[in-house]
């Protein structure tokens, strides 16, 4: 760790590898000769197009997308994509089946009851405050989507695997876990991720996209709220957010030129989710919040014996910097979010701190 | 000029103070002492909150707003708040005067007929190919609103002083010339302005909204439509656009630490611009295309005797560290795009430069 950088273990936004930090410090007067800094350049030149067309075929190549799928890059972040699914892609007389996995699935529910759309609820994990990922779903065979969230920040749970939805195509929000991991994206119609967990900063929303779900979409939306406005024109019928796309570029080439691509990236997820679980399940004193099959790799939830020692492990973690530990305000507790962008050594010294926290206070 | 950089003449994004970005790049890796670089920040900390309170409060200062106005960081662009206007203020039986006075008030008055709303074209200056600002126009009296773009950056003409509407809110995309000059509020039920030209990086529109106005917000809306969601949230219902929101903070501070306020600003602003028109006018060589009593101080659009002369004359100036000067491709000729951030070295490098070419080929 460098001298005057802590680890950061928060949420979101997150831990963003250190290179691609150094990469655009060392640029930022000057992107590319330019003469001019990302944030000066025309989204209209080569310079620009270099770097959105670079992020799209890094994307491509990290997640295996065939030509069936669109790379789209769109402003709102994630809670502006519970809005345009369902506006997009629910015509008269369509439903959508969801299922509940908490907070932001019932964001996502709800924004869709606003506008009046017909949707199903399938699955819920609420009568056990979200602590788990549900099974034996079954789907509605007439909807047009099924949605799930793949990792659930907040109550940090994941879906280790998708469920099997008998060919109704597949919607997630993987905000939280987007390139954690290799994906079999053929089960799924669209996948949408805003950036600020795994891929870059806040202000940009990735959205992946299937040719059919396209076609669904109405001429009478806003152009801004359309998905075919960003497919024709490459994300780029406006001026998009060009400082965060170029950030998501510099994320994909660390992920497949330093890590190596998706299934070195989560080995090392696994490795690292396994050595912090495994601490808290060989202690009394710390209490994973999560059932064990559902726990997410990215997003570590546990308690303390009480809340009091929960505030001075939190406090006393950042004065030996470690950043970013207090659980979701909405419920309480620690968390260590461990994105892709979190060193091993920093989850080794998140043990060592809990070790010895515990030994003091236990 | 710092040596590897250049004189930045695009029209958006577009050049932005030095201090700013060399305060960012300073910063990049350890802000404000966290040791986590801006863009790893949680939005939920104390150190986010002041800044987007201090974007806020510096915000209010430079333009003189009362409490009546709130100030909002909304994501999507102007482009998005084309059809957000009438989205939340327009209900059943309400209409709204638009005047067209370019490529994007055009665009403002199709997205609003997408949503079948009832607007009234009250007046255009596409007669004559969009190079004046009307005159005396009549606006509706029960029009809930009328809109203006203050500033027409493809075709270089500005609103010298703003219509009388007899009482009917103005609302004015602002987003090529806000912070240009100070500004009697008193007239405007909303002004927007993507932060691409004057005030920031792409990626963020500041929207300010009087109390009036939000009172006219449909409950129906989806919430990240509605700008009372942005208003009761302090623009943080989900993650803003943290990086952005920053870099205006940054250019507040510059308005008004470092060059004095507004009143400073448009002085500099009319200096630049008259010395620049004054050259163009003085020259048979360089004809300006905006008729002279509308002519903008934030993008002076000219042409050269023939097509082939332009695009040496772009070409050139970029051999001689001038950038951004290819008129938009909508108009072709030549633009300098010069907002606050432009320095008066710039202008005057630019002017020199022009007569040289003038000498060679003219």
């Amino acid at each position: 760790m460098m001298e005057n950088r802590i680890y950061n273990f928060n949420a979101g936004p997150a831990a963003l590898p250190l290179e691609v930090l150094e990469k655009i410090k060392d640029s930022f007067l000057n992107f590319g000769d330019s003469g001019m800094s990302i944030t000066e350049i025309s989204h209209r030149s080569t310079l620009f197009d270099d770097v959105i067309n670079d992020a799209v075929a890094r994307t491509r190549r990290l997640l295996k997308l065939d030509d069936k799928f669109q790379v789209l890059f769109i402003q709102g972040g994630a809670s502006l994509q519970f809005s345009m699914i369902p506006l997009n892609l629910l015509g008269e007389g369509d439903t959508a089946d969801y299922v509940n996995t908490g907070t932001w699935s019932t964001k996502a529910i709800k924004e869709a009851e606003i506008m009046g759309k017909t949707i199903n609820v399938v699955a819920s994990s609420e009568d056990k405050n979200f602590s788990y990922i549900p099974k034996n779903i079954s789907f509605n065979s007439n909807a047009v989507y099924a949605h799930i969230t793949s990792n659930n920040t907040i109550k940090g749970t994941q879906w280790a695997s998708f469920p099997e939805t008998g060919g109704v195509p597949l919607i997630a929000d993987m905000s939280s876990d987007i390139m954690s991991r290799p994906l079999d994206v053929d089960k799924f119609g669209l996948i949408y991720a805003g950036a600020q967990k795994n891929i870059g900063p806040a202000g940009v929303c990735m959205v992946i996209i299937r040719d059919d779900m396209l076609k669904r979409v109405p001429d009478t939306l806003p152009s801004m709220l359309k998905y075919t406005t960003y497919a024709s024109k490459n994300s780029m019928f406006n001026t998009p957010p060009c400082f965060s796309i170029y950030m998501i570029q510099l994320v994909m080439k660390w992920l497949e030129e330093s890590i190596g691509g998706l299934e070195e990236m989560a080995k090392m997820n696994q490795t690292k989710a396994r050595i912090l679980y495994e601490a808290i399940d060989a202690s009394g004193f710390y209490q994973g919040t999560a059932e064990t099959d559902s726990r997410s790799l990215m997003n570590v939830t546990f308690r303390l014996p009480d809340e009091a020692l929960e505030k001075q492990f939190v406090e006393q973690a950042l004065k030996n910097s470690m950043g970013g530990l207090k659980g979701h305000r909405s419920v309480g507790g620690c968390r260590a979010s461990i994105y892709n962008a979190t060193p091993m050594a920093a989850v080794e010294a998140l043990i060592d701190f809990m070790k010895n926290f515990e030994q003091k206070n236990g």
